[in-house]
């Protein structure tokens, strides 16, 4: 009765966009009663002069029986009327005998490859170079639907706490921390930059007294990395915070919104994650999950490696005793694995970084290390943050070190030079954190139309 | 008892940020108990010994008594603790005694303009040399608290009509409707184009299986106009919706979208439309907006003209008869007043448009028109839309009269040729809406950070 059920749905939901209201009220169908419904031919069968067709759209499957033969193609698109019937024998019990067909859409017959197949056999490069097509896949396309509860579940959560959602310049004048993975763009007469993060726009808007503020955008990195944990184009999920003492309370704060993220996930997205073998931590967990200081996350990194590499089938190729010298990705597995074990979660924040690792406006905690932290989640980096240096002099006195002129920073130290709150922040990548929730192999697979060095369409 | 109220949720609030739970009960204080508040340095008066310091944070004011001269500097970012007390000429009614006093943040005495003055008295280009600061004022904060209504509403509408979320590349590798207008960006050993609109990529999605997606980001123009209705970098709300009929059906949705909109400023910003003199319409007579075929309206535009022109003080220049070729700003505003003289809204659905306006995929609806639509609102054109043509012969068809090459569109043609049912969607631009709703002068003011020819920073 699931599909019956769904199919009318269907009907209510298509009938709404035809006439003259969209709140229009879903009524329900009984077997024997009309029914109407649209959308894809997903499987055809033919048994004995009657065909069967499987006809697909966002919310499932319905088997559609018809009393002759068939010159349909899959993936056209189609209108039938007919009546609802139940049927042991068909996916969800349910099927409807067409009485009329109408095709609205019909599809050449020479897909170039098989979209009700198993996508597990086709190359990540066929499903992307037609991504059209492959995101028909049920499977493939349910990515995009927990990316879209990610994308809410975020914004509630920080609009509940008081945060404003703010939405900033992707093109600014200057490369404020140096040219390197910058994206040029010819802007008239001018050469501006894609911008690498809102970082700074963000804490304008904390200095002007919006003190709490998100962004949810793309970011751009100019990175001749070709990995299967790097975007030239990704989705940032940025937090801003005033009035913070340390990044004890970022870290505070993304542990609330991440189990925030796992219920509505486990809550609105059940059928997508069993797609995928997925399951979300339970949101309790996400409170044990530990905080390690950046060095010894080496050392523990280094135990664990000589205890016999991570688990979950990611093989160590590290011997014991081996020493680590910053948080690797084989040491982001290395921890998570070891924090699966001992905590019951594979996330761990890894804060205190040396001032070396992070950029000039990273608050300090000592001469030599920061109030910063990463969090690692299933064996990868998803979030970098921290606190802000927000007294005026201590930023000028820091930009000789890092080789930048108070001349060229002049926007940005104007949000300090006229009184700014202690502040800080975080940005959890929209991708990664999709990717991981599903365990999928490739950052890639989970961006709807990936950017990387060689791909620009489509 | 107001601004007693507003300080106490203050100090519950920043507690929580130093504490180990941000989503600790907000707990009452009466008159007589302590009181901890951070802010910043709004006003400073000095009366016989005694300074008086209007604090400033997001939530508005408060007077702090200081029994003693003071050296502050406005704009700085101090803590205080003291003790709350009711006092009538305070404003508010209520004051805070302080017994400590903190600088977590001196601001520099030589601030560019007041930041606590009449911004109304401040020209456009100095607001914007110095958003950092401008932003402090609170009645040009209050811009930025409504644009993040209205894009809360925008989406939760939409979520609530089972529409997904979807986030899409804004670099295209090639520009599908002529190189004009496109910003040309620098990637890798490539050239490509910042995304004009997610049109493409929302049909994708629509043919995808989703049925119904909407995206919130930002789109590009590389065009030279410098004009209050102009941004080269804007926040476009973008909407699309399968299984449509005509562009009856998007109206009908951008009605109760703009209705669901109003309602929540009307709900959540009643105080920041105050700060604009500003009133939304009243929801319900959204519904009354009428819809105008084209040719009508330039018609009827015409009789208004020559009825003596425009209203809200925009004096046309057109004597009695002039004729118009186009929906143009002057038309714009001759619509809106009629609608608002005769219907009681200021918003004017203009339908049908010749196939000569309109691009190669709206879906005509006579030899001569299309299926397409503008929303006005208020003087302004806020919205452009329409049903695309799903039918790949008929786009194959139309593309030489475009001067256009199905081999320069394989991946958007792809969409077509393997079945897509008829669909149609629209673009809000959100600065534009949000420009009408406070009645601000120029859609910049609406930007936090805008891009126009000349301005690239901050």
């Amino acid at each position: 009765m699931r599909v019956l059920a769904k199919a009318v749905t269907d009907i209510a939901r298509k009938d709404v966009a035809r006439t003259d209201s969209v709140q229009k009220a879903a009524s329900r169908l009984e077997p024997g009663q009309a029914v109407e419904l649209s959308g894809w031919v997903h499987r055809i069968r033919e048994l004995g002069g009657v065909s069967f067709i499987m006809l697909r759209d966002r919310s499932g499957l319905v088997q559609l029986v018809l009393e002759e033969k068939t010159d349909l193609t899959l993936e056209s698109v189609i209108t039938v009327q007919g009546l609802a019937a139940l049927n042991d024998k068909a996916p969800g019990g349910a099927e409807v005998r067409v009485q009329n067909l109408r095709v609205l859409s019909r599809a050449e017959p020479d897909l170039p490859f098989p979209v009700n197949g198993d996508v597990t056999k086709i190359g990540l490069d066929v499903i992307l170079d037609n991504r059209p097509l492959s995101l028909r896949n049920p499977r493939i396309r349910s990515i995009f639907r927990v990316q879209s509860t990610i994308i809410e579940a975020f914004a509630e959560y920080l609009r509940k706490e008081n945060f404003t959602e703010i939405k900033t310049s992707k093109l600014i004048g200057s490369g404020t921390e140096g040219g390197t993975g910058l994206f040029e763009v010819d802007y008239f007469d001018k050469k501006v930059y894609l911008a690498q993060s809102p970082q700074f726009y963000k804490q304008t808007m904390i200095a002007s007294g919006l003190e709490r503020v998100f962004e949810i955008a793309p970011a751009y990195r100019a990175e001749k990395h070709d990995t299967p944990r790097h975007l030239n184009e990704y989705v940032s999920l940025d937090v801003e915070m005033a009035f913070i003492s340390s990044e004890a309370d970022l870290i505070e704060l993304e542990k609330h919104l991440l189990a925030h993220i796992f219920e509505a996930l486990a809550r609105t997205n059940a059928e997508d994650l069993a797609l995928w073998n997925a399951t979300v931590p339970d949101p309790d967990s996400v409170f044990k999950a530990p905080t390690i200081a950046h060095d010894e996350g080496l050392e523990l990194a280094r135990s664990e490696a000589s205890r016999g590499g991570s688990t979950a089938g990611v093989s160590s190729k590290s011997g014991g005793g081996q020493s680590f010298f910053e948080i690797s990705p084989e040491v982001e597995r290395l921890l998570c694995a070891w924090a699966g074990r001992e905590k019951g979660i594979e996330l761990v924040f890894v804060n205190q970084f040396p001032r070396r690792h992070r950029p000039f406006y990273t608050y300090p905690s000592s001469a030599t290390h920061t109030m910063s932290f990463d969090a690692l989640f299933r064996g990868l980096e998803i979030t970098t943050g921290g606190r802000r240096q927000e007294q005026y002099q201590a930023l000028l006195d820091v930009l000789p070190r890092f080789g930048l002129k108070a001349e060229d920073l002049k926007d940005y130290l104007m949000v300090f030079k006229y009184g700014c709150p202690p502040h800080g922040g975080f940005a959890i990548g929209c991708e990664r954190l999709t990717q991981k929730v599903l365990g999928l192999t490739n950052v890639k697979e989970a961006s709807l139309f990936p950017r990387d060095r060689r791909r620009v369409s489509p």
